[in-house]
């Protein structure tokens, strides 16, 4: 399968050359992230796109000073919802109705479920729900990037309260989830480009119940 | 991109025929799931696949009677490490040690990193870290069972609780994350089928700051 030569290929890039990468590939990234599934559809979560170099620069401290968050063509902060409100909720099905071109009496119904229990939940709780769905967007970015041929950081070692006051996240209702540089690889000051993937073999991951 | 098609193409069947998946291709999506990146590497999860048909009929009525538990061909539940310890975390560092064929001072001090953070967290906080790097390799296999031409529903309506019983999770340190019903989709039981796809406009979900 074209797709597991692709996950085998991509590594998480530990150093970037600086050379940017074409808005096209980029586009094709966000859009794998945007049809990525999510819990009842809500897509609970925002992605940035941070090009400029100084507002890169200013992150770079609250994320060990790893050197790929300046020598990536592009940082993607993924930002999830805080909670969830009744008119986050509302929004997704009015979109969804006005989409499809009609109301269904099951989907309201739907709707009336979530209302009745999302908002009056905790909010860490609802946070880390809307944080596990931009994850599963976040998973399909890197997977799209190496069909691009083009090298991603999966970078979960930041600061998120610094990154989040950095770009203004929490007057939005949004707390930063994770960051995924874009960029291409820079060999000869990448220690892990040549060593060899490591994962569990199968038998330890995976329990057949027959 | 062939990707963006296959995306387009996968949605959550909500009703499943009962055929029976082969398992060239099972193997295949779990492949993806395994290839997944994970934060430091750990891979804090297993993968249960459920061919039994009792099992699933047990788990049923804890997943909301949804038809797709007992109508799928393989069942996966995506269970996390239910805290990080010492042993997991030195486990992970010696197979990359044994297959890579050396020991590394970056990566021992990183180890010891590790070390001295995780183990002493809250085992809830643990859990939910755990949990997101379930999603990713969740999200490769919702994305590889889409290049077979597979069906699945991503499914977090279930009591967790009752599924760590009925799979004996808890005893092994495990707690179910989320659920991944697999087979192939029956089109006059299922009202999404022919449903248009929904997704947020690019505007309302990226952000570009040049």
């Amino acid at each position: 399968m074209e797709l597991l030569d692709k996950l085998n290929w991509r590594y998480a890039a530990k150093a970037m050359n600086g050379e940017t990468v074409a808005e096209d590939k980029i586009k094709r990234i966000l859009e794998a992230a945007r049809l990525a599934p999510t819990s009842s559809g809500l897509q609970p979560f925002e992605i940035f796109v941070i090009k400029n170099q100084e507002i890169k620069a200013q992150i770079k401290p609250f994320a060990w000073n790893q050197s790929v968050i300046t020598d990536c063509s592009h940082l993607l902060v993924f930002a999830a919802w805080d909670t969830y409100t009744a008119d986050r909720i509302n929004h997704m099905f009015d979109l969804t109705n006005e989409i499809r071109g009609f109301k269904n009496e099951g989907w309201e119904n739907y709707r009336h479920m979530l209302l009745s229990s999302y908002p009056q939940k905790d909010t860490e709780e609802n946070f880390n729900h809307a944080a596990k769905q931009a994850y599963i967007a976040f998973s399909q970015a890197i997977t799209a990037a190496a069909f691009e041929g083009v090298d991603t950081t999966p970078l979960e070692g930041f600061e998120p309260e610094a990154v989040d006051k950095i770009l203004g996240l929490r007057e939005k209702g949004l707390r930063s989830a994770v960051l995924l540089p874009i960029g291409y690889r820079k060999d000869d000051a990448d220690w892990l480009v040549n060593l060899v993937k490591v994962r569990k073999p199968m038998e330890d991951l995976v329990t057949v119940i027959d």
